[in-house]
């Protein structure tokens, strides 16, 4: 029996959205008000999804400490109380939560160990930045071909 | 990268379920207490989402406020604040959920041009009738076919 | 030890908001869309908040199957899936929320017997309208003095 | 038109998460506290969804009472309010959320007859635990092949 | 000034609501499907008010930390995925969620000591047992006399 | 009839919690990781709440488009997508959530004019940092006195 299980995890964090590429009114006319020189933040809700069989024994799809332990150490502690622009991963992209959502799959797939590796996979990662605007993103390119595993 | 991106928007309205097609003893049976001929409202709660390569620039999906106006003109002042009966696109339908959520998908699906119109998919549309209650449509016929796009 | 339970229950009505002391002109000024002649609707959560002291048997304040019997009886099934206007006691008043709070209210409190009527009081009644407007009401006249109990 | 509709119901239970083929020390290590000897507790939310055709004339998936009574026979009178542990379905089997899920799908799956047995089809049983916790099932195997319909 | 600061912790809990000052009869027609012998649970939020002087130069009312750790040590670790029969402080007690919410009231009241004991002050303990249902104390008795500080 | 009307508005904004007034190790021990120097953001929901008597004749506390209108003026446009250090009203105060609350409540109390300023009064503002974290304040100081109106 394949199961899916969810966990959703909470970081509070700023961004400023604002592109080098463009002229300082095309950044106005792109981003608005979210191109505020100071920034601004949320707080941002991330859904992490993984499938897998269920352990007939232990009854789990896989061991819910160990996936805390991997999120917190990938994600958590390296965005909570953080602003998002001073982020390495974002010295050349825009932090968008588009861009944040690829990214936190991105940390979580390219070594993702918790228990069971060998069959807990990866489905999805979402981000929600205010409760009426969310981002999801599952590790596929433009055609649907899967990037990742 | 492909990403989703949904969106949450907000309307009250007032219905009543009945069908010509049926007896008043049918319609009672078949509809309970939503045929009360006086109508009665929910805060419906419609979520759209789409997807897209995310902009390798802008680090967007879409352009949020064009995608706002589209929903705002052919959606919200369209429905909100109004009694769903006397709309014309309900003059043939009873105006269920499920009809309601199938009828906001074709007015987007028909001529959805936020931003990126050439690449940006409308995916699906979810109406929340209740905190308990909700119906999505992605554009499937019976047999899994699409019939937009 | 005295302490308070609050419960939340559900209906879903449509109103119109329009009084006949105003041309329509002014109607539309004061209610704006809420005006609209056909009605629209909301699902509204009514909070009812009683406190007394907790049962030294019992560990309960009051018996909450009366309680729900008496919040059924007066409120629920006068209301839920009807249309507000046609409401003997809105004839004369205009079903704002503000309104249907003291309704509310008073329908519980002029006769309010759940289990121990004589140490149980209704201390307050809340609606929510919206997720983002709610309106409470306590049996309080502009002095402040209580006009129930 | 083929719609989706889902549904959500509530139960409060309590179990022990504590497998006989663990000793003491690895139940320790693999449940944590939630091998409490005496138990502990949720609020589940058991949300259902189905999927048909929007039936022409009443505009509706499938008559909800109908699937009210089939999750109130099958499902909410035998787990609301107990202590999962005891039951019948669990005497072989942990009651993680994975599990409870697993079982719902199938007491639903295995005589799914609300109106319109025909052409609604269970699509996916979601459990959700706590707020930040949740399982799905959809009646598929390792493989993906769907074992039930 | 001075300002209210609440903060929300969760703990999940099963209990079994029985006395044995009744007959099993009357356990049954008092407490329903809560007198199951092998009980059921819960996810009980539990929020907590204090208020006091917003401080001049660290503008906070008292050091979060500090009371985290003070509700983690008296409540948490006390209660978070345990059965509340077998907790000392129920042997007497039947625990409805009134008595609970009382006993944590105690608990915080009796050496609260977050940062600044000298000016904050326990307010008030709120405790959802389910979205619906809701309790609270603030350390008053019958006649609205205070019985902590 | 007095009753109490609230409203719920959102801002996105972001923070630095440090005072010059203490060392760096003084505003690390005291703020954590809030005193990120480069700041880091939240969605805050903020509640305000008035109270009047019902207007007999249109059945409302108070205007709801005016009581918008002043504070999106003086509220949401001032703190929506900013950074609250470069504030005017933070130069000279650490912007805690406390803080901001008094802030907030100061500017709609000021100058409180939504429809018949004679007889509706501010009540509280409550600001909501995280979904577990909000802060109140009602104009009152330490002795209870209330400074404004």
């Amino acid at each position: 029996m394949k199961a899916h299980l969810s966990r959703r995890y909470r970081i509070s964090a700023s961004h400023r959205l604002h592109s080098p590429a463009f002229t300082g009114e095309e950044n106005q006319s792109i981003y608005g008000k979210c191109d505020n020189p100071y920034g601004h933040g949320h707080n941002y809700i991330i859904q992490v999804t993984v499938s897998g069989p269920v352990d007939e024994v232990t009854g789990m799809v896989c061991d819910l400490a160990s996936l805390d332990r991997c999120v917190q150490a990938k994600v958590i502690d390296r965005f909570d109380h953080t602003n998002l622009n001073v982020q390495e991963c974002f010295f050349d992209k825009v932090p968008t939560t588009e861009n944040l959502c690829i990214v936190i799959y991105q940390l979580l797939a390219e070594d993702f160990s918790p228990a069971r590796p060998d069959c807990v996979k990866l489905e999805r990662v979402r981000v929600e930045e205010t409760a009426n605007n969310f981002f999801e993103y599952s590790g596929k390119g433009r055609d649907g071909s899967s990037s990742n595993r």
